[in-house]
């Protein structure tokens, strides 16, 4: 919502001195008490200001929580992202479930040895390996992996909302931000970030 | 923000039928143009309608997304809480593991013969003992849980915005909503439900 300069300048006068009678705002603003009364109605009507009887206007403050959705709506992935812990896919999977706890994290990235993503494993396949037949300390990690083509990815200019929107589709806990490199006619992927239901989370908790 | 039965009306109005012009507006309602002045000035002011000139006016439905945020601020707790998991405290790891896998969740509540909530176990815990010296099919989950004294728990009325908040401060995934019971002087504790990332991230998608 785009505020008048008077508009503003009376939630100032009410953030600061209020709760304040319609009158006596009238005259700090060398106006009358009509004069400001589309202002007031407007304001009160929009959840900036509380109008109660006998008491006068008083701020609530939405303002604030207007622009933080505002602002949450014009963030992307790139602007919230974590930075990703990955593992080369080598690794045995007893050094991947080391590192899901060193590194507190529910998702690793697979990389190879060039760095180019190859896969993820989260803590669930770890879970299941280690209950299973398989020798943690010589299966590697690409073994048990999601291989980057099945996995569900983030472009750095997606918006928060889609990212969060996709985790829940897919049921997932967290999604790489990845980007495209073309090396001699072969395309190749970056992991550069993570979007996790964490960082999801914590904005909501900044709307309040 | 409260719209006026006749705000609403033009709201319709022009959801239908926009971009509409402020007298054409007007003749359907069989009001003056200077009627109706004030309504429309609010209602492009608060980001419902657009003003635009030679086209007039059409609908943005910000509407939508200002009642999504305000039905956010009414969310409590119980009203977007999943049904916990629960397991028996005497059950081996083994037993806590398969349940993770089959009841796809990150953390379940253990409680005791009565039903009464005792602890929790993660994925993350249960993990750790995976790999670990424990015997899965035989050392019960009472032995590696975090006690219910220990536990943060969340009450039904909680706000949403307090459960995301308890989440991140903790950095939890999941927190059970609880109730206590006095049983024959000696307080007890239930587990009604439970509140993870993925639901606090769900919420937020939806607000887009």
């Amino acid at each position: 919502m785009q505020l008048t300069p008077r508009q503003l300048h009376i939630v100032e006068i009410v953030k600061r001195t209020g709760p304040i009678a319609a009158e006596e705002l009238a005259a700090q603003l060398h106006l009358s008490r009509a004069a400001i009364r589309s202002d007031l109605s407007i304001l009160a009507m929009s959840g900036y200001l509380e109008a109660r009887p006998r008491v006068g206007y008083s701020y609530l403050g939405k303002e604030q929580t207007t622009d933080r959705l505002n602002h949450l709506r014009s963030l992307k992935v790139k602007d919230v992202q974590s930075v990703p812990v990955v593992i080369k896919e080598d690794k045995p999977l007893y050094d991947a479930i080391v590192t899901t706890f060193l590194e507190d994290r529910g998702t690793l990235f697979v990389v190879d040895a060039r760095g180019h993503l190859t896969g993820a494993v989260s803590r669930s396949d770890l879970l299941r390996s280690a209950i299973g037949q398989m020798d943690l300390n010589k299966v590697p990690v690409g073994v048990i992996m999601t291989r980057v083509s099945n996995l569900i990815t983030l472009s750095p200019d997606d918006s928060v909302f889609s990212a969060a929107r996709k985790l829940r589709l897919h049921g997932l806990t967290a999604l790489p931000v990845t980007r495209e490199l073309i090396i001699e006619t072969t395309t190749k992927v970056e992991v550069t970030g993570v979007i996790s239901l964490g960082i999801i989370s914590g904005l909501l908790a900044d709307l309040a």
